[in-house]
This record gives C-alpha cells, sequence and structure tokens, in this order.
C-alpha cells in the first residue's frame, strides 16, 4: 500500500528514511573500476564523515592523522569479530562466543525469554550459568566473511537503452550473483551498491542463529532518562545485551573476538567503531537537500505538532489520559527531535556553505575531464527540475491519501484495497499487497484490536483542518472528504457513523470482497473508495518523478566514484564499515562536556529529579548503590561517524580492544546525516569499565565479566 | 584619564557597563508624580523583568500570578532584613547577626583575615565560637530604612534652560537633600534617579561596620567549574560566606532576620529574591540597542578574539607560558562569554520584534496625549540620530588612543597626561586625574611591577593591525603609530627602544615633570605625546554626542513613568529590589535541565573531568564525601530576574524564609539585560539544604548550621 506517510522515528535503530530515497540498495546501475585498499589522504573530505569499507581503508589518512598503520591481519580480525543482527550492529567479545550489543537491539529476545512468572525488561536478567542462558528464537547474527568486486559483471549485463530496462537487467544480474553465490557456498549473499551504484560489491555473510541471552540490564538502566535524555549527553544508559551464539548446543569459539581492554577508553585517544550505519544522504545534491529543507521536513514537523496537540487536548483535562499518551507524547517528541536536528544541518549557513562548494568543486572536476563532462551532462539539473516538480503538488501528495494517524482511515483503505489488488496477479499489485503481503494485511484487517474512539475523532479532524488550510477550495480530496461539512462535523460523522470499529463488521467486507465492499455504505468505506483513485493518480505522479531523481542520483555516485575513487567514504548502506574519531569532549551549554560520565553522574541525574520517571533508578541500582566504585566511567563520546544501524557496535582502540560500546549520537551529531561536522557532534557509547562494573556489583555476573576481560579461575572454561 | 576602553567583565559582582551608558545614576533629571505601592497587573509586561522596589510592590500582579498577598509587614521585614555589601547583596539570618553572602562578594574579607601562616580561600574557614570570628577591616553593610519621594522637591529646584545649568541644578538639588538627611539623621543618605529621572526617591540607610568572618568554603568549592561553568547551570558551587554584624564587640541582634527553611525550595513554588540589581539596559531605545548590537558589542568581541589569540601564541609552543596565561584565558574567555550573551539577545529575531512592538505601543501611548506628545516629540529621533553619529566615527574613538591592553603604553599615556594635568585645577582636569585621583595614578605610575615583554610585543602588534586594518590609510593615528612601518616592526621598535619598563626611567620621568616628558626620546612617550591630543579630540566629541544621549535617555524615563506609572520596573539601579519567580528547570541541551542539582552532581563533574582544575575538589571534600547525604540538594534555579549586584541576594518562600543563595545567571539568562525572557533563562542559587548539610558534614559548623535553623542547644545563645 503506497500512501503518503509521515515518517515517524523509532529509536536509534531505525532511521527516518529521508525521502527521496533513491533507489539505490542492491537493485542499482552505473560505475567504473573497482579500488583496491589504498587512498590517498588529500583527498579526505570532512564532511564526507568517516564510514569506511573494508575495501577501502584509508589507510593513508589513519597513518597522516593517528600514525595508526593497522596491516590486513588487524583488519581481517576485526571485521571477523563484527557480526550485524536483523537492525543493528554487535561483536564477538569473548572465546566462548559472547556476543555484545544494545539493550535495545535486543528487546524482542529479551522479551520473548522472560520466564513465565518474569518480564526481564522489568526486572534484568543475567545468566548464573550456561545452563541459564536463554533461547532467542528467531535471532541470528550474520558474520561479513568476504568481499567481491562484482562492478563490472553487473556492469555487462546492462544493455538495452530503456531506463525500465536497463533497471530490470540490472535487478536480474544482481540476483543471479546472489543465487549463484548462496548455491555455491550455503553463505548469505548480497550484492552492496556503494556510491548509489558506483561500484557492486558482493558481500558473503556467514549466518550464526542460535543466539542465547546471557545478560541484560533492566530496561530502566538501559535506557535511563527515556527520550528526553535520547540523543543527548552526558548520558548515563547501561545500553547492554550480551548474547552468545551456540553450535551443536555448545558455546561456539570465534576464531576471531576483541579482548577487553584494560584501561578504557583515554581522553584525546584514537578509537574506531566498527558497525553498519543504516542511511546517510551526504551525496544528496544541494536541490536534494533543499527539498528536504523547504518541503519535506516542515511538513513533517507540522504533522509532529499537530499530533502533540491531539495528545495535548486529550490530556488536558483528563490525567490518566495524560499517563496512557505519554509514551506516544515522547516517541513523537523524539522524532520532531530528530527531524529539528536533521534540518538544523540544513539550515545552518557554514554547512550549507560547505556543501554548495562542494558540489561546485565536484562539478568543476567533472567539467575537466571532457568524457566525465558529457557523461554526467544534466545530471544535477535533472535532479534539481525534478525536485521542483515534486515541491509543485506536494500538497497534494501530503493530503490526498489516507495519512493522519487515523486507525479507522487506514482499515478502510486497506479494505478497499485488498478487494481490488486480490483480483489482480501478484507483479501487477500494490507493492504492500504482493506475494504474502496480500495475507499479512488482511490478517491485520481481520485482527481484533482496540480503536481509540476519542484520538480518531481528533486526529481525522487535524489531518482535514490541515489538508483544508493547505489545498485550493475545490480540490477533489477537500470535496470528497468534507462534502461541504467542517472538518470537525465530517470527522465527527465519519466516526460515529462506521462499523469498522467492530471485528466482525470488518471480517464481513474482506470476506464479502469487492462486491461487498463497493456496495458498502459505511462513510469511511464510501470515503475510501473516493480516494483510493486520487491517490493513486498523485502517488504515481510522484513515482514517475522519483524514478528520475534515483536514475540520477545513481549517476552521481558513478560520478563521485570517477572523481574521487574511495577516497571519500560511500553513503551508508546498512553494511559494515570502520569509522575513526577521538575520545573527546566539547563545548556546549555555555561551558564544556567532558569526555565521559561516572555512576556519580547517573545517581546525580536521579536524585536531581527526585527519581521521577523516566529518571527512576531500578530497585537494585538503589539498594546496592554502596557496592559500585562511583567514580567508574559510564558513558563516553567520540568523534567517531555514526547514524541508525550502528547500535551495538564495539569502540576499539588501536589494538583492537573493546573500550565501549556505542549507542547514540549527541543532539549535536543529528545534523550529521547530511553534512559530517565534528565540531561538537558525537558517538555516545557505554564506557568498558562501566559494563564490567555493572556486571559484577549489581548482577552478580562476575562469571560473565570474567568471560569478558580473559580472567580465568577454577572451573571456568578455559579462556584463550 | 578617558581611554577607549574594552569593557571587562570581572565576575557577577562586577558587571559590564553597556555603553552609551546614561548618565543617571543619582545625578540626573525629570519626572512626574510619585506613586504609592499599587499597581495594576494588567500593565505588566514581562519584558521589563521583575525587579520590582519596595515603594511599589506588585501586589496586583502578585496575588493575580501566584495568589500571593504579602502585607506592610512581611514587605517591611524582608527589607529590613537585607542589607547591601559595598558590591553586592546580603541579608541578616539569625537573631544574632549572621549575615549570608556569596563568597566571591568577600574575597577581599576573606584573605585579609587568613593567619599568618594560611590562606582562608586555600583552606576555608569556619570560626569554631565568637572568639574565633574575625575581623574584616573596612567591610561594611547597608540597610535600608527608608525611602521618601522627592521627586517634586528636586524638580522645582530646577529653574534654567539650558541643558549644563539644568543638570547643575539637579546636581546641587540631590546634594543639598543628601546632605541634610545625613545632618539630622546620621545615617548614609542617596537619592536614587528611577526610570532615568522619572522619580527621584531619597534612600536612608543604616550602616553596620563592624563585619567578622564565620564561615567561608573553599575558594574552589565557591567557584567549582571555575571560568567554563561560570553562568551556566546545573552547577555546583557552595558559593557561600557567612559574616556577622558586631557592636561594641557582641553580636548585633537584629530586629528582622530571615528564617530557615525547613524544607528548602520545591519545585514550582513562588519564590522572591531580594536584592541589588546593578545595572539593566532594558528601557534603552531600539537605536540603542542596535548600537550595541552592530558597533559596539562586536568590537568588543573582535577584542577578546585578538587577546586570545595573543594567549594562544604565546602559550603555543610553551607550556609553562600557557599554564601562566590560563587565568587570564579563562577571564578573557569568560567575559567573551557575557558579551556574547548580551549580543545574542539582541539578535534574537523574536525578542527583538517584541522590543520593537513595546516602544511602538509606548510611542503610541504617549503621541496619544497631546501634553506628551509635545514634551517627548523628537526624544527618539534624537537618541537615533545621536547613535548613527558615534556609529560614524566609532573606528576613530576604538583606535585612536591607548587602548589593546599594553601595559607600556599605558603607562606612557598616564605619564604625559600627569605632566599636563597637574599643572591645572582639579575641576579642570580629565575625571580619573581630579582630586587624589592625580596621587593614586602617580603611585601606579612609579611602582615596580613586571611587564610582560612578550605579550607588550604582541599585544601592540595586534592592536596595531587592527587599527591599520579598520582605519583609512593616512589616519592621523596610523601616521603617529606607525610611521610607515609594518605594525610588527613598530610594535617591535617601541618595546625594545622603551626605558618604560624600569621603575627607575618611570620615577624619573614622573619627578621630571612636564620639561622632562616633553623632551623624552623615549620612543613610547613620544608616541604619547602624539597620541594624546588626537584621543582628546575624537573623545571630546564623543562626550558631547553621549551628553545627548543621556538627556534624552532621561526624557525617555520620565515619558516611561508618565505613560506606564510603577506598572513596568525601572531599569537596575544598585538599590534594592524584589523580584518574583518559580523554582523550575527549563529545556536545554535537547533534554531537561532538572530544577536542581545534588552533591551526586558534585563529584560527577569532578569525577567526569578525572578530578582536573577547574573541577578538582578541596581536600577535605574527598576526605569527607562519605558524611554526605549526596542527595541533598546543593544548588537550583528559579525564573527570578537577577543580574550583577543581585550576588549574595536572599532567596526566600512566602513565609519569607531563606530557602537559597542567588549568585549567578544561566547562560540562557545572560541576554536578560536588555530583554526579559523566562524561557529557558534562570537564576541560579546555593540550594538551602546543600549549605546546612556542608557546615555540619564538611566545615564542623553545627555552631553555625544550629543558628541558622534557629535550633537551641544546652549553652547556646537564645535564637528567638
Amino acid at each position: 500500500m503506497k500512501f503518503v506517510v509521515v515518517a515517524v522515528v523509532l529509536g536509534a535503530c531505525a532511521p527516518v528514511q529521508t525521502a527521496p530515497v533513491p533507489a539505490a540498495s542492491s537493485q542499482s546501475a552505473g560505475g567504473s573500476a573497482q579500488a583496491a585498499g589504498v587512498l590517498a589522504a588529500p583527498g579526505y573530505k570532512p564532511e564526507f564523515g568517516t564510514m569506511w569499507t573494508f575495501e577501502a581503508p584509508p589507510l593513508d589518512y589513519w597513518k597522516t592523522t593517528y600514525n595508526f598503520s593497522p596491516d590486513k591481519r588487524w583488519l581481517d580480525h576485526v571485521r571477523f569479530a563484527s557480526v550485524r543482527l536483523p537492525n543493528c550492529s554487535a561483536s564477538f567479545v569473548s572465546a566462548n562466543g559472547l556476543v555484545m550489543t544494545n539493550h535495545h537491539c535486543a528487546r524482542a529476545c529479551i522479551e520473548e525469554s522472560s520466564s513465565s512468572d518474569s518480564n526481564y525488561i522489568q526486572t534484568g536478567f543475567a545468566a548464573a550459568s550456561l545452563r541459564d542462558e536463554k533461547k532467542c528464537a528467531g535471532l541470528y547474527v550474520d558474520q561479513l566473511i568476504s568481499i567481491e568486486a562484482v562492478t563490472d559483471r553487473v556492469r555487462a549485463a546492462i544493455t538495452a537503452s530503456g531506463a525500465g530496462e536497463r533497471a530490470a537487467q540490472r535487478s536480474e544480474s544482481i540476483a543471479a550473483i546472489q543465487r549463484e553465490c548462496a548455491a555455491a557456498t550455503s553463505n548469505t549473499c548480497q550484492v552492496v551498491s556503494l556510491y548509489q551504484g558506483g561500484i557492486y560489491s558482493l558481500y558473503r555473510y556467514k549466518r550464526y542463529n542460535d543466539m542465547r541471552l546471557v545478560m541484560a540490564p533492566e530496561g530502566q538502566i538501559a535506557f535511563f532518562g527515556g527520550d528526553p535524555d535520547n540523543f543527548t549527553f552526558p548520558r548515563f544508559d547501561l545500553d547492554l545485551t550480551l548474547l552468545r551464539v551456540y553450535q551443536n548446543d555448545v558455546p561456539f569459539k570465534p576464531a576471531d573476538f576483541l579482548k577487553w581492554s584494560a584501561r578504557g577508553p583515554i581522553e584525546n585517544e584514537a578509537v574506531f567503531v566498527v558497525g553498519n550505519p543504516s542511511s546517510t544522504g551526504r551525496l544528496n545534491t544541494v536541490a536534494q537537500m533543499e527539498f528536504l529543507r523547504d518541503v519535506q521536513y516542515p511538513a513533517t514537523l507540522s504533522a509532529y505538532q499537530r499530533q502533540l496537540a491531539i495528545y495535548e487536548q486529550l490530556g488536558a483535562s483528563d490525567t490518566s489520559a495524560r499517563r496512557r499518551y505519554q509514551n506516544d507524547v515522547f516517541g513523537v517528541a523524539n522524532s520532531q527531535k530528530a527531524v529539528t536536528g536533521y534540518r538544523t544541518g540544513l539550515v545552518d549557513s557554514a554547512r550549507s556553505a560547505r556543501k554548495l562548494a562542494f558540489e561546485n568543486e565536484f562539478r568543476a572536476r567533472i567539467n575537466a575531464n571532457p568524457a566525465l563532462r558529457t557523461q554526467y551532462a544534466g545530471t544535477w539539473d535533472a535532479i534539481a527540475s525534478a525536485q521542483r516538480g515534486l515541491a509543485s503538488f506536494n500538497r497534494q501528495l501530503r493530503y490526498t491519501g489516507f495519512a493522519g494517524g487515523s486507525q479507522l482511515l487506514t482499515v478502510a483503505a486497506q479494505i478497499v484495497r485488498v478487494a481490488s489488488e486480490s483480483a489482480k496477479p501478484s507483479a501487477d499489485r500494490l507493492a504492500p499487497y504482493r506475494g504474502p503481503g496480500l495475507e499479512t494485511i488482511r490478517e491485520a484487517i481481520t485482527r481484533d484490536r482496540p480503536i481509540d474512539i476519542a484520538y480518531e475523532r481528533l486526529a481525522l479532524a487535524a489531518q482535514l483542518r490541515a489538508a483544508q488550510s493547505e489545498l485550493a477550495a475545490g480540490d477533489p480530496f477537500l470535496v470528497a472528504a468534507l462534502a461541504g461539512r467542517t472538518p470537525e462535523a465530517a470527522a465527527e460523522a465519519l466516526v460515529s457513523g462506521t462499523t469498522l470499529v467492530n471485528t466482525a463488521a470488518r471480517r464481513a467486507l474482506v470476506q464479502g470482497g469487492a462486491t461487498a465492499v463497493l456496495s458498502s455504505t459505511d462513510p469511511l468505506i464510501v470515503l475510501a473508495r473516493a480516494i483510493d483513485p486520487l491517490n493513486r493518480t498523485v502517488v504515481a505522479r510522484a513515482d514517475s518523478i522519483n524514478a528520475i531523481i534515483a536514475t540520477n542520483a545513481e549517476k552521481i555516485g558513478q560520478a563521485l566514484f570517477a572523481a574521487y575513487g574511495t577516497s571519500l567514504p560511500p553513503d551508508a548502506t546498512f553494511t559494515l564499515r570502520i569509522s575513526d574519531g577521538l575520545v573527546k569532549g566539547y563545548a556546549y551549554n555555555g561551558t564544556v562536556a567532558p569526555y565521559k560520565t561516572t555512576f556519580f553522574g547517573l545517581y546525580a541525574r536521579s536524585s536531581e529529579f527526585d527519581n521521577k520517571d523516566p529518571f527512576h533508578l531500578p530497585p537494585r541500582w538503589i539498594a546496592r548503590r554502596d557496592r559500585l566504585d562511583m567514580a567508574t566511567g559510564f558513558n563516553f563520546v567520540s568523534t567517531n561517524d555514526i547514524i541508525g544501524g550502528n547500535s551495538g557496535s564495539p569502540v576499539i582502540n588501536r589494538n583492537a580492544e573493546v573500550v565501549g560500546l556505542a549507542f547514540d549520537s549527541n543532539i549535536e551529531g543529528v545534523p550529521n546525516r547530511f553534512l559530517f561536522d565534528a565540531t561538537t557532534g558525537r558517538t555516545v557509547s557505554v564506557h568498558s569499565a562501566g559494563m564490567i562494573e555493572s556486571l559484577r556489583k549489581m548482577y552478580d555476573g562476575g562469571r560473565i565479566a570474567d568471560e569478558l576481560q580473559g580472567i580465568s579461575r577454577q572451573a571456568a572454561p578455559a579462556v584463550r
């Protein structure tokens, strides 16, 4: 189902897709020669950040900057010790297969492995022995075992001239490479498109899928400070979960794992974050950034405002409602914080000037080479023109549909679309209805679920009010939705008149198929029928423009690679990267932020708020406080370049020892999505010493701490 | 000596004078009828802040806002319990004459009363008994015992028509009132000009001048976090000193003193700061603010930048120099922080819009009344025109003189001016050379002192370089100072060629008088002789324009009073005010700042910086840490309106009980100098519970804590 959706940030693991998203994941085109692992430091552009691939580690730049020259063994060791969760990053941290990641990356495992009479998110958990470690059903990690250049093969397969045909040839070539690889090796194989199609690489992963929960703290200490403190520093979060890989029911012994640093992070030392950043937009053109800045993000922020106003109205005279909506409010406020941060980076005149200067230099390089000049002529202009096109009907695109947060309107749209889409062959359907998608949506419609009528009424009215204020009078969407009524009256009539609140009524419509849907007089079904063709038209128009943007964005990526090679890291692709940085405080709040926090600060922040939510401490942290060495480092910051997907990444020193566990960015780092700046933007990590101290003093986890630190005791399993 | 000086902020006690300073202290003119203690809440303009006088407490506004209706006894009690130090505010806080103020307000007393083998700034001090309390020579406090309206008398004395004559008549009338009062009562008497001459009031003070030091913590805990944390919150400062008033060698028993609150500050409760704010600029016109924003503050900030660049250059290759200049660097950085903050308020478009809207409303009110319209016609325009005039030769004003931080150039100028000024009658001299000023400057010139040659060379060169880049080629100052050389060559020649580094040489010139000075070939004396007349000319031109501004600023004040009466509080005058506010956190750093900090936070901030300066703790705070109840409140914030001079003010609740001791503003509050905004601007105070906990646990000060809390033990003196 292709609605115009308001993106909602779900936390560090689930980054906002910054539309327009170039269709460049593993299905895109173009490119030139593959580069080996060498790079010229002089080409380094700080604004492109430091999300380096293992294919092209910036050896000269590291040598120049840190006097650090890792050899192939170091790089291979670090790569093999790093693993990827379905949504996050992680690493092997013991000889017996312990895997370290963030608490927020393993929430499902923690919840589902809880014993019947407890909830480990509430209580925390630490397995007293191997026997007590809890199976995490369905969870796996992938280890990147090889990288192979396949650009030439992909490119050779593209022989057609039409854009559609070229795209199909590209997809088929990539699929074939992946199929062959999987058949030959039983590995998980993925063709990765770097530089938006500048190069293609085949990444082979070994998958480990017997994962068990070893230790997880209480959610409240993992996410201490909650949404207010999210994306900020100073910070006090034990955002840690330890899993263990098993094979044949015994702990797996990885050939490569990261040893634990005895000293922890030292101020001003070079450290490396190894993980899988999911998405950045640094290769966006100025025109794309301006679109986000002036059109898309303001609209998104207005939508958040509307939603917050609804919660406020619902909670105004009702404290129980206020409590009920509190999490939603925090969630939206948090998205607002993130998108405001992204936009801050785009609005900032110094950053914009740097971006523009880079684009000018880049285009000059291309124009200086006649072949490149011909090849990429018109690329930037095509994107700029497409963005203007999108902007010209952006209001219709936003309002002519089913957005605005009404569950009832969403379900009405799904009922109408299931009826029509199910009649078509899978390939011809709207994307979400293809293959098993159809059944998933059917199931979602007919499932029992509570519907919040008070919220529905306000959400529909707010969306219609906004549509009315932004669309021209007489717009067909407005005519259909309002039918001459005020937004409030229309919302009231829709919500009071519909039967879709009842599961039985929804089920009857789904089972009745097209006939039932077409003859329904339920006012929401009537409205959804009216909106459906309008929405398809406007979305199709946007799709065709987005295809132009995607095609040209690929060319930009190819051009960048042609002009700069691997001296610039490619945008994030949720594949393995290594980012360098320094452990370092920064200017903030009129003073200086320290490079680390300590347990003192945790208790400080809690007591400053009189231990009130979300600054309250779990019971064991109150009861056992005196056991702690309070000056132990708890969280720390460094100038590494991370983003969603990097959650759970190990932070290592030049000896490849764990000094921390990355889990967030500070608020100043949020604008780094588009242009990296390490003046005040920071990666926030759990301190290695704080993890050990917590394990030993709070969780009776001496067994686990010993294993991490490589300490061998009497009966403990041998640790190399 | 009237040089063009770069203002340097010396801390919360010594606010920057925000030039152009209207000559409105106790020597200005104008006004209308005196108002009684009544005010209409509807007239309240939040941007004017809440520095209310005791002559016109905003009873309706308090009633409306807090449901708080203090009676005359409450107001008199609070006023009598409040006292003023020469540079700060303070209060009686025990039946036996304990006076509470900030550590930074009593530094001289603490230093000078130190025993011969110790330095109480380093070690802290708490008198074990009355006998151990240390006399503070020369220190006194003034208690405001009556306020009398004298506007009519001052105004009646002004009969002349010329501005100069009117000013003289005004001064004489004010002096006569003060003389009469002093003669009749033996009190200290001051005529205070409120609203820049809108009204005049005679303030009578009872002076107490036997002050003894009872308790002072170590400077390092009083100013924990040093310059970096200055003007910020969260904060962790025990900025407290306790003095005691004696009379006839026994503790004075004040009729009114503030009792100690048992509960301390409660989140969201109304609290009042009672003290003496020294200077605000809220009545400045838009034109005055624009001048500060666009001309003066940018110049000041550039000067700070130059100075910091010098320290950086001096410290670049020399760690011992870096250490040596560290305090200077912090001091300048701190001034930079303050002035940047002031300018932030002026640059902020929302604040500017509010200011402009107010000025428009104000002028409309005046224009709506024909008499007022006539009386104040042209006032705003006259100021705007004068500011344009000042702006037109601001570069000459800044550079044609002896500024830039060179001690040698300053002393050369003083030598030249002592020679010429000492020949004139006192009244005809440049202001600093009048009366005893001449001898003070002579003494300063001939005193032995180290001169930092490396610094001198760079400071002179930097100042000349800046002059060269801003003044027209051929400017007489440039011609005289550079004589065709580069700034660096000129500085080098001046510094290497001068003998003024030697005390004997300086003394010889001073003793030799005009003859010696005029015949001197010392290159700095030659230069000072050349600059002197240029400087006098440009300063005289500025003076005459500033006089126009001062005259019209007085009229603005009178007009304001005519239009709004006492519904708006007057600008600060270093006289007693009472400001209302709420104990309240605020949005900061992407999250929320708490309303208070605790001792946990003190240890947190210290450990976060590995106990390094300026975040190190005094030995007793390390040794005795376990004694503390760590969750005790230490500092807190409230929305009260304070500025330099308010340092040491008590913060009281509606029962007139001490809940805190004000000592600073947060960084967001710095722009409040020109337009008050309580969204995030906050007063920072020491928490009453933190003071008691520190006294009892750290300083063996049970005797003193008992006295503050009114706890009577066996042999203790009776406490009512």
